[in-house]
């Protein structure tokens, strides 16, 4: 729905998800900032109550709920009370999330007088439009739907994001969700979720500012009778399939990210230690000086070997490899000798991998970050005003 | 002098500092980078070996002799060796620093041939000269002399700096050479640049990268026979001086950041620990979000009580006041309910505090940074090439 809480006339800003199913299972991730938004903390405060049985989401755009204080823990709570009373469930059973400008009080009353127009449209098909509302500096809608087998039963997973900035790498990134119709008991759900929001939304960057706002959250509806288990061999496909979405996704947001015209794999090999190349690869992905020259297409190699030099990960910078896709920048620490423009030519594609092989060990990492161009600043200078 | 190292023909790229003084001590402080470059190491290894008794450097600007192998260690050594030849001193009197593109060999006889012209011309009258001859993306040059008085002896503290990038709070930012004729013993000299350095150029930001080159050096002749020692009270004035004029040459650095428009002092204070406050200060002065909307002087204090969020700061947001100069934009937390064209007026200075109190203690900090604005991109797009 267009509720008005988005600036623009007629821009979709709210929009109802809900799973049919009394068996459903829920779980969630949140941002790790301590200035957690009010639908943040109902929200982790409504699964703990429930145990991980919700059964709907209610979504805004155009205004974050954080900052708001009181008056925003009750715009919150209302939203979750009236969509349950609406919908025949328990407050509990609903979750809220909240994406936009921060610091800005929230108009309960424009959620709660569509609550009823939302639950009226509430259809499979309308799903592509619940992507386009919970849009803020996104350009285009994420969305994707997997099919996997479960021991002879077909278990599907879809799942939306959105998220542009304040993207960075410390928990779930902005707001994404996620259904099923598979059968998961809440823990193993939630086990699951963390294993895949480590590689996947936790694995990428846009600014290295972590919001107020992430949530991720996955429901369950068990309409599939699919059952899956964590530790069953129908848990490790659903465990692939989660993972592939959860990054697909992730991927997503990094190529939509503000301003953003490249998508950068950075794949860190041959660390002592995960956590070295983990390190190094974190501190890649953020380097605003790495980011402007791959804008710049600038072979610039230098500035990779300096951004994992302040990591704080260990490693010997003469042993050092860096390639842009398969095409070598430096050997054993020291450029190459390789042709400017053909190094140029690599950097110019839309999608590009930079390796950086540290030859000193098996550990590896890998995370997704995007180029840093005016777009950025322009999309920021003047955000909220 | 221009030794050919920039591109640009004819710009001054070259310099040599030179104490006459017998006696002098020197200091210095290092990048904390694992990859730190060669005339870093060498530094730290001359510093050692004659246990604080240097009395040359030798700067080079256009090239970081960074990433260069056994190579560059031998480019940094020959410079030491031959200015220490031609001055009458031990290699282990004379410092090397650069600054400039890394990962590009640095041919050694572009310096050398220069070391007798540049002894030639050694004057006090070209000290200005060697400020525009460390520069790289900086704009302007950077110098400040002082004069205090030492029980009754004048002291001069004389300072040159550069850097606009790659400019982080990690240890000593870029290039700053300090000369002064006071006589300070060298640990007492060490133990005063790593108080002064702390709250200065380490307490600096421009893009949250930490160069391999970082530098500070002082050198004390000795030649006004003003004695200094850090625990009586002419210490305590030459202290406060020494601290000064790297604060003064800290702030000259933000301010010519590169793109930047803007000198932001970022000041917090009521923290319950100077630990807490320092975090805080870092994140906002650090985050992409807050630095593109000070470019566009738009007061969306919510992404400065986000960056204090995930700052890994204890504080409750709902205590939290914003100010920007004496103007209250955020009040328990909360929006204040300020006059928005009055908000962008005070953003739209040249130079403004923002304020962060969050009357939880007595703790503060200090920080300075600059906005973030579409200059900085296109200086770092192609920097290299």
């Amino acid at each position: 729905m267009a509720a008005g809480i988005k600036k623009v006339r007629g821009a979709l800003d709210l929009a109802l998800i809900v799973s049919d199913a009394p068996q459903t299972t829920a779980a969630g991730m949140f941002t790790t900032n301590l200035a957690a938004a009010a639908p943040v903390e109902l929200c982790r405060l409504h699964l703990a109550l429930s145990r991980g049985r919700a059964r709907a989401i209610v979504v805004n755009s155009g205004n974050a709920n954080a900052c708001t204080g009181r008056d925003g823990t009750r715009a919150a709570s209302a939203a979750a009370r009236e969509a349950a009373k609406l919908l025949g469930l328990r407050a509990q059973q609903v979750l809220v999330a909240s994406t936009g400008v921060i610091g800005v009080p929230l108009q309960a009353e424009q959620i709660l007088c569509q609550l009823p127009a939302l639950k009226e449209n509430l259809s499979v098909e309308n799903a592509a439009a619940v992507a386009r509302a919970i849009m803020t500096t996104d350009t285009v809608p994420k969305s994707i739907v997997l099919r996997s087998e479960n021991g002879g039963t077909a278990v599907h997973l879809a799942g939306i994001a959105k998220g542009a900035g304040m993207i960075h790498p410390r928990m779930a990134t902005l707001l994404s969700f996620i259904t099923t119709d598979a059968a998961v008991a809440p823990e193993d759900l939630g086990k699951m979720l963390r294993e895949a929001v480590r590689v996947s939304f936790n694995a990428i960057s846009v600014d290295g500012d972590t919001s107020t706002n992430d949530t991720v959250l996955v429901l369950a509806s068990g309409s599939s009778e699919a059952r899956v288990a964590s530790n069953r061999a129908g848990g490790r496909h659903f465990r692939a399939g989660l993972t592939e979405l959860c990054q697909t996704l992730a991927k997503m947001i990094v190529k939509d990210g503000e301003g953003a015209q490249k998508l950068v794999t950075v794949d860190i090999r041959g660390a002592r230690k995960a956590s070295d190349a983990e390190r190094i690869a974190r501190a890649i992905a953020n380097s605003p000086l790495v980011k402007t020259a791959i804008a710049g297409s600038d072979p610039n190699w230098g500035r990779i070997i300096c951004a994992a030099g302040y990591s704080g990960a260990k490693f010997a910078p003469a042993k050092v490899e860096i390639r842009v896709n398969d095409f070598v920048l430096c050997r054993h620490g020291l450029d190459a000798g390789f042709d400017e423009a053909a190094a140029k030519r690599e950097l110019e594609a839309k999608e590009l991998t930079l390796t950086v092989d540290l030859h000193q060990g098996r550990a590896s990492a890998r995370m997704w970050t995007c180029d840093f161009t005016h777009g950025y600043i322009d999309i920021n200078a003047s955000y909220r005003t």
